[in-house]
């Protein structure tokens, strides 16, 4: 396997994402924070079926994390992540610095509204602002005919989908399943801070979205009695600190009193130091 | 010559430019509002030198007007623009409709924080947003090499330029020279709106811009000076309303007190219905 080719600056990246247009090929963009685990994986894969050219975007994106959060924390380990890149099928990693991505004198944002209102826009202020602007500085660098985004993110592909429709970005946005461990809970690069006993526990996040899905099956259709449910469950775990649960459109992501259609159940819950989401739709027809 | 083509949908502009870029020529875009006049035209023709393409896009866009402003006045005349772009070297025309670039369920802004604060985005709020979002939107529809505005609209050149950098668009954004009547005035679609009397007056706009720059040419350099000594000389015209005379720092926008480099002087003034603007770079050197 040869080395995964590693661009990191934007006018690099401009005139290889050229290259590959002039060349009449198909660029796949697989946007990370790096640290990646079986779900980016799976990106990758679905990336290589979809376009001739995968692109790898590694980035920490600072401005997507508020002052109280994990930015300092996060995980990294570039050169894992560029041979497993290069394994499973990745041609190019994308990895521009912070200076790069944010000099001096930078002042230009994108906004989504509304479907930023609830669930992570709720508790993450600014959050999506960081995610969106990044996004849109990553489509621009990268001129990628498709991007894959994941479930697990669910307010985030959903949010994306939404920006690239409304700028008139010339890019498919596709979303793929969330993988999950063999319990159920949703693989995530915050996993790993994990310690035994919370990682036990966290289970429970899936188990919640089950038990929704189950009683959503058998006809109830009042969020609160759902939630409740699903609150009742988290709370049995000592070390599970709920940040929210929600029931919400899964069209514009507004919070739904009666279920019908499709609904998205989100939630967040804390564990230690680990903020983890996870989501499930359901439907009651 | 030949009628020129027009491009109302985005799928067909992303197809067209595609199609360009394929055969491996440059397109340049001039964005209008339409009512083109010699301004408009000059910008032509300098796309003209700089591009394989030119498209010139008409769209008189609702989300840079504030309620009290002039959006349902805007003068429009889409066969005359027709004719004068094709006369002028135009290839293309995208005149997308509102619905098609704000459908129902819109929620996507772009701003540019700082830049935008004074001249006039203190006196228009909303007005930058509404202009950054279109841009990006015409950018990511025509897929421009070189993007060519007009220098009348200083603060906008300069906030475009700042967002498509910041944004990381391969886009290069070039600024013309104002295009002005013979008495001075700069061409604007809206001098339309001018009675004969009005008309007459709004010289006084680069009359009170060529006396600044002698003053700063003649040593002054304290900015209350020289904005009074304008301002003064405006208010002797019975129909002029001054919205604002500011003199700001080239390159980020912001009040100077004290002259030194490069400064911007810009205004703007109503006359009648017509809200009027015009400036000029003055050096201390």
């Amino acid at each position: 396997m040869a080395d995964v080719k590693v661009i990191q600056t934007v006018s690099e990246m401009h005139r290889v994402a050229d290259q590959i247009r002039a060349d009449g090929l198909q660029i796949g963009l697989v946007p990370t924070m790096g640290f990646l685990h079986e779900g980016h994986l799976s990106l990758i894969g679905r990336a290589r079926r979809c376009a001739d050219r995968v692109v790898v975007s590694i980035f920490v994106n600072p401005t997507q994390f508020g002052p109280q959060e994990d930015l300092e924390a996060y995980p990294l380990d570039f050169e894992r992540d560029r041979m497993l890149i290069g394994d499973f099928g990745g041609d190019l990693i994308y990895a521009p610095d912070a200076e790069e991505m944010y000099p001096e004198g930078y002042a230009s944002y994108v906004d989504v509204e509304g479907l930023t209102r609830h669930l992570c826009g709720a508790s993450r202020p600014g959050h999506f602002r960081g995610v969106t602007t990044v996004v849109t500085k990553l489509f621009a660098a990268v001129k990628p005919h498709v991007a894959i985004f994941g479930q697990k993110d669910a307010q985030q592909a959903a949010v994306i989908r939404r920006m690239a429709q409304d700028l008139n970005l010339d890019v498919e946005v596709l979303v793929s399943p969330t993988i999950r461990e063999v319990d159920g809970l949703a693989k995530s690069s915050r996993n790993f801070y994990l310690s035994p006993e919370e990682r036990q526990e966290a289970s429970v996040l899936y188990q919640a979205l089950q038990k929704a899905k189950c009683l959503v099956a058998d006809g109830e259709r009042r969020a609160d009695v759902v939630i409740g449910e699903m609150r009742e469950l988290i709370e049995r775990r000592p070390l599970a600190q709920i940040d929210y649960i929600e029931a919400v459109d899964t069209a514009d992501l507004q919070p739904m009193e009666e279920f019908s259609g499709e609904i998205l159940l989100a939630l967040a819950v804390q564990f230690g130091k680990a903020r983890l989401i996870d989501n499930l739709v359901v439907h009651t027809a």
